[in-house]
């Protein structure tokens, strides 16, 4: 089946990947990005990430040395919007609360997370955990999305690294349909669903890229990017929150591994959206969540060749033209030096 | 409500999507797309899809003069696929048959929709409507996704006026669940849903832009895109197949006036993904489906600046900035004269 057209259950959505493994030869005509490396230096008087910039808000970043976090100034959710609802005949709308955060990453303009030092980017992760709890907490707040936008094609409009958080009263659509996927099979197992699918991914390997002692990273049986992968804990944990020191450890040092295998595999500083899906901040009961980082880069054939979902996979569904078995053999083979370092 | 962040309905998906319209100010630093104007001849001897040129299969076009359709040289979907499943613990796939071709709107290579005649624009909806019919009769096909991706920044890899169409069959997410709802509704109310919608928008005429004989452009209330668009025709139909001559002129007016100010609004030949999303071939009774079309188009604020559905949106929710009201307001301010002809 795997060399024929074909669809694979996400059985941590519920939804269908379209697979064409025989279109790869497909030729290529369309639009090229332009791969620049260029050379950043670690200070930029421009931009308002650095530390001891003024940013637009008028605000003037600290002379951070450690990861930090701020209100977005151009935050898409604000705390203060009064409560409303809006019906009328088939028209349904709600306001919505909610907090838009910053993070940055390092203060060196230059870096990017495969360039950073491990203990730095356990840094970043203490500072993730301790969003999640804060933002948690809050009485409007029943979710928090941590994500990183890097590249200029995924809209980045700033190479400083850094990622952004954003924290509202209602749990999005992505979340929704991995809690009822995950409470199903939790009422039915005791088990964690990714527990249980990490399992049985160790015992196959075919899609497994890296494993440390606490992370496994992988290629989804349903991955619909390209290059998808999902990290994920062995322990089940239901959120950042529950990871010991020694897990945000490894849980480091798989995403420098993992990010240093994207950098390699088109020499390029590899564009992606990652995200962190958690437990909800609702105070119900999410035994059956399972933490994991998913990453969505869009290059398919080179630093300058992506995927575009359009057409098809915005009326229809996604579609993809390697196999994931393909994408993890050959980010599997990757180094995990980066390709700057020679 | 509509000046504060909010979430609005989908009520034809049952998805939300959050609007953030205090947030249009932001400063904008990220990327920028090119946008070239080029000059377009007619013929252009190196395009696999003008007329008389060898394709990459080795067939030859006809000197076609009207629409012209064939079979995908690089099919995402295969007819001969053996039918085949794969259950292995939590994975799930099976083989998917189906069909995929491309239409040539004219043998013209340098129009696009807005540029053609509308007599000529008929021309393909007549033959949308005949390959609607044609594949959706295939045993194997339960579902014809009709689409046109346009512009480079949408993934078109050749700018010869073209859709394409990918049958198969599985009947795809998108249209899972506006069959759900629309079903939902007929079953309660033996009304189409969309008939309905349509009555109050045309009673509130905020988001409606354009109106005709027999069908209507509006910017739907829970649009996503920044000027995303939905082509309604005023009579309850399932499908192509059920449109009078007389509809089929007046549809054929309705995309050439939208995708006419479409290319005003930023004076450049404007990008997007359409899709006709109507009633499944799978031989059940889909009273309640009520054929439409609907507009993605990526650009935000000028030729060059897009909207990126990345990271939030990837992980959560679609979001926009604009809202759907003064999107509606622009569209239906701009000329139905294309810009060229000035
Ligand atoms: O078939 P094309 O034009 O080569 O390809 C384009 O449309 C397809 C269907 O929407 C997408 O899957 C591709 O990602 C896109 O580049
Ligand atoms: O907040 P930024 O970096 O300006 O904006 C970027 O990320 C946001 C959240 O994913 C998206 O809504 C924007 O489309 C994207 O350009």
């Amino acid at each position: 089946m795997n060399n024929n057209p074909h669809r694979r259950y996400n059985v941590l959505t519920g939804d269908w990947v379209l697979v064409s493994p025989h279109r790869t030869k497909r030729p290529w005509q369309g639009k090229q990005e332009t791969a620049i490396v260029k050379k950043v230096d670690s200070y930029d008087e421009t931009c308002y990430l650095c530390p001891t910039n003024i940013r637009m808000s008028g605000d003037k970043n600290p002379n951070y040395k450690d990861p930090f976090s701020f209100v977005n100034d151009f935050s898409a959710l604000l705390s203060n919007t009064p409560d409303e609802n809006y019906t009328n005949g088939l028209l349904q709308g709600s306001s919505e609360r909610g907090v838009c955060k910053v993070v940055c990453f390092s203060p060196d303009h230059s870096l990017t997370l495969p360039l950073m030092k491990e203990e730095n980017i356990q840094k970043v992760i203490r500072l993730w955990k301790k969003e999640y709890v804060e933002l948690g907490k809050l009485p409007y707040i029943n979710h928090v999305q941590i994500f990183e936008n890097k590249g200029d094609v995924m809209g980045c409009s700033n190479p400083h690294p850094h990622g952004q958080i954003w924290a509202q009263e209602s749990i999005p659509l992505e979340t929704s349909k991995k809690t009822k996927q995950q409470a199903e099979y939790w009422g039915k197992n005791q088990k964690s669903l990714l527990f249980s699918y990490l399992e049985q991914e160790l015992e196959m390997k075919e899609r497994v890229i890296s494993e440390n002692e606490y992370f496994v990273s992988l290629v989804p049986y349903w991955a619909v990017w390209p290059y998808e992968t999902l990290v994920l804990p062995k322990r089940h944990v239901q959120s950042l929150d529950q990871l010991t020191e020694e897990e945000i450890v490894s849980f480091a040092n798989m995403i420098k591994d993992l990010t240093t295998r994207y950098d390699n595999l088109f020499n390029v500083s590899f564009p992606y959206s990652a995200g962190i899906h958690q437990s909800p901040t609702d105070q119900k009961d999410h035994s059956e969540w399972h933490l994991h980082m998913s990453f969505y880069p869009p290059l398919l054939r080179s630093a300058t060749v992506k995927k575009f979902m359009v057409g098809y996979e915005m009326f229809a569904d996604p579609q993809r033209d390697i196999t994931a078995e393909q994408a993890a053999e050959t980010l599997r083979s990757l180094s995990t030096k980066h390709f700057s370092s020679n």
